[in-house]
């Protein structure tokens, strides 16, 4: 149990844009920049929201080392691809606007893939992949990002987390909504259990040597995270293929940086991260009515399946960041006393007073 | 070690064709589903092999429950999108055509998606996937299959071991070739260690009560197997995740079957199985030659990176499977002596002598 201090979404919301304004953002584009942000911690994925606004965005700002007002170049172009160059701009500016333009496209052509170079971190996967929700389309957003996880019979960090969201409309259900690094935990989970001095389950990392350990501390140190699957005995090797595939899609595809060559967020040199998306209509396949109802189907088949001993649930994808997000829309967000430090510490540098009341205090 | 007989891969293929061809199927197509089902063994996939020719193709055939000159009824097209109709034909001829028109698109329009509704077992994903590979195309093979997988925390099989398949070319380096089932490890496997009264490890599979176990016989005794991940705590709810997602765009979007309705392929029913094909041009988004190097670089920094303790070399995906192919094609590829003779068993109920001589024997 943790104390956290409850602050309106629109209090919070309004705080992040008037942040980002400070660089001559304009309002639109502040407005973009918040609502992802924001939308990772209504989505309860905290670590990619506004956790960050000081160290990944704010500082990069300050320092110059993010162009607040980066255009986003069109390099090739066809009627259903485009690959563009973010200009080292803000990865969610980028991001918006790519997967903006990508379904404009598959809205006349039916599909459309585009990639990104020269972009930076992006937020929550998620978000873009679920723009193409309300257009009644299929979304898929991948980006890659900087090395944490070995390959199967490495032992340092070669790949990113590299995340794969992909988002699929549904009937009267909520839609599938699938958000996932491609390795087992992102690396703040592995800090977590070394705060708290706990071990960590067996498969989550590896030391310096590649041997799996126990001890967060022997993975932070020269080791590295585990892909999805773990050990070779789980499979560990299918998470290492599609941690690279989301790699080779980004990064090569792109032209953008990939591997090693990724840069972290809090480095003193621009990241040049890759990004791809795709969207597809769903009417050019079956009448939107038909697949809702299907989809809707399979949704209650899984929902409404024999659960194991122990468990009263069967979630679908997504649906557990839905309900989150709705009752925080009502409730107001829950912030770590640090979090809210670290937004005012990021307002400080700007000349940005945090003047936010909060609503409540809650302990989880 | 056990006993293996070493046959000539084109002593192999000769028989397999003439078995379709019993069937009135025309020599091209014989062609194409022996070459499918060959390439499996090839590849070190002996499961989805030519051990399958008796129960999963001859049986069906001979009792009609496959029609072997189903067309492949055109559905829906636009100039980037089909969904095909496979008319209860082979799964490998609807996969075959299917990913070939999917190709000639891509080839005009830059990218295409296929569906394909109404199909049965089509063997390897990998095998579609890397049609795309001459054509400097980046492809991609998905399918159904039958109930085999809980979702988390659910305790009976709603969903299949759904593979996913990505192909990508290189330059000098190999292809990179993913072609995973979505499941930690395929019920074959859990088959081999019940036979051998082996234990498996834990989070291959859980019993009726949806329970870890380590005893095969209780998952394959109304147990299930786990999704990639495995348990909760090591993220299994990804690889459900990702099975769910290949069922949303082979079943759902197709107009085939999903979920638990997704027949057997050794069943008295129609399977309905629906397949997923996309291929993309990558010169589109960059000369292919920057591709190619760049796609060598990021393989080279995969297989130079430091290696684990006990392990030699990193291996890229698809890499074991072309040495292995390409061992086999010179010197035989080697089968147990209960799939010659389901070999010899389902040529004996089409009339079908098989006269072949082993080249050897092998203790592997």
């Amino acid at each position: 149990m943790t104390r956290h201090f409850v602050f309106k979404v629109e209090d919070l919301r309004s705080y992040v844009e008037a942040f980002f304004k400070k660089f001559d953002i304009s309002q639109d584009d502040a407005a973009i920049a918040a609502d992802i942000l924001i939308s990772a911690d209504l989505r309860g994925i905290s670590s990619h929201g506004i956790i960050r606004l000081h160290t990944y965005y704010g500082d990069r700002l300050v320092k110059k080392q993010i162009n607040p007002h980066a255009p986003l170049t069109v390099v090739r172009e066809t009627p259903n691809i485009l690959l563009l160059d973010g200009e080292n701009g803000l990865g969610q500016l980028a991001g918006y606007r790519s997967m903006t333009r990508c379904i404009e496209k598959a809205n006349q052509a039916g599909l459309a893939m585009v990639t990104v170079r020269n972009s930076n971190h992006y937020g929550i996967a998620g978000y873009y992949a679920m723009m193409a929700l309300k257009e009644n389309m299929i979304g898929i957003s991948l980006t890659n990002s900087q090395p944490l996880v070995a390959p199967t019979y490495g032992k340092s960090a070669i790949l990113g987390t590299n995340p794969i969201a992909v988002a699929v409309p549904a009937g009267s259900e909520r839609p599938y909504v699938l958000d996932m690094a491609t390795s087992i935990v992102p690396i703040g989970r592995i800090t977590v259990y070394e705060k708290a001095g706990k071990e960590i389950p067996t498969g989550w990392g590896i030391d310096a040597n590649g041997v799996v350990t126990n001890d967060p501390i022997r993975v932070l140190n020269g080791g590295a995270l585990m892909p999805l699957g773990g050990t070779d005995i789980l499979a560990g090797y299918k998470g290492y293929g599609l941690s690279l595939l989301v790699d080779i899609l980004c990064g090569v595809l792109s032209g953008a940086s990939f591997g090693v060559d990724v840069g972290h967020p809090s480095e003193n040199r621009g990241a040049n991260v890759g990004h791809f998306f795709a969207a597809f209509r769903i009417d050019n396949f079956r009448p939107m009515v038909d697949f809702q109802h299907d989809m809707d189907r399979l949704i209650r088949q899984l929902k409404d399946a024999p659960k194991a001993e122990g468990h009263e649930r069967i979630y679908i994808h997504g649906e557990k960041e839905f309900i989150k997000s709705e009752m925080y829309q009502k409730e107001g967000i829950p912030l770590l006393p640090e979090v809210v430090k670290s937004l005012m510490e990021a307002g400080r540098k700007v000349g940005l007073v945090f003047d936010l009341q909060s609503s409540g205090e809650l302990d989880i």
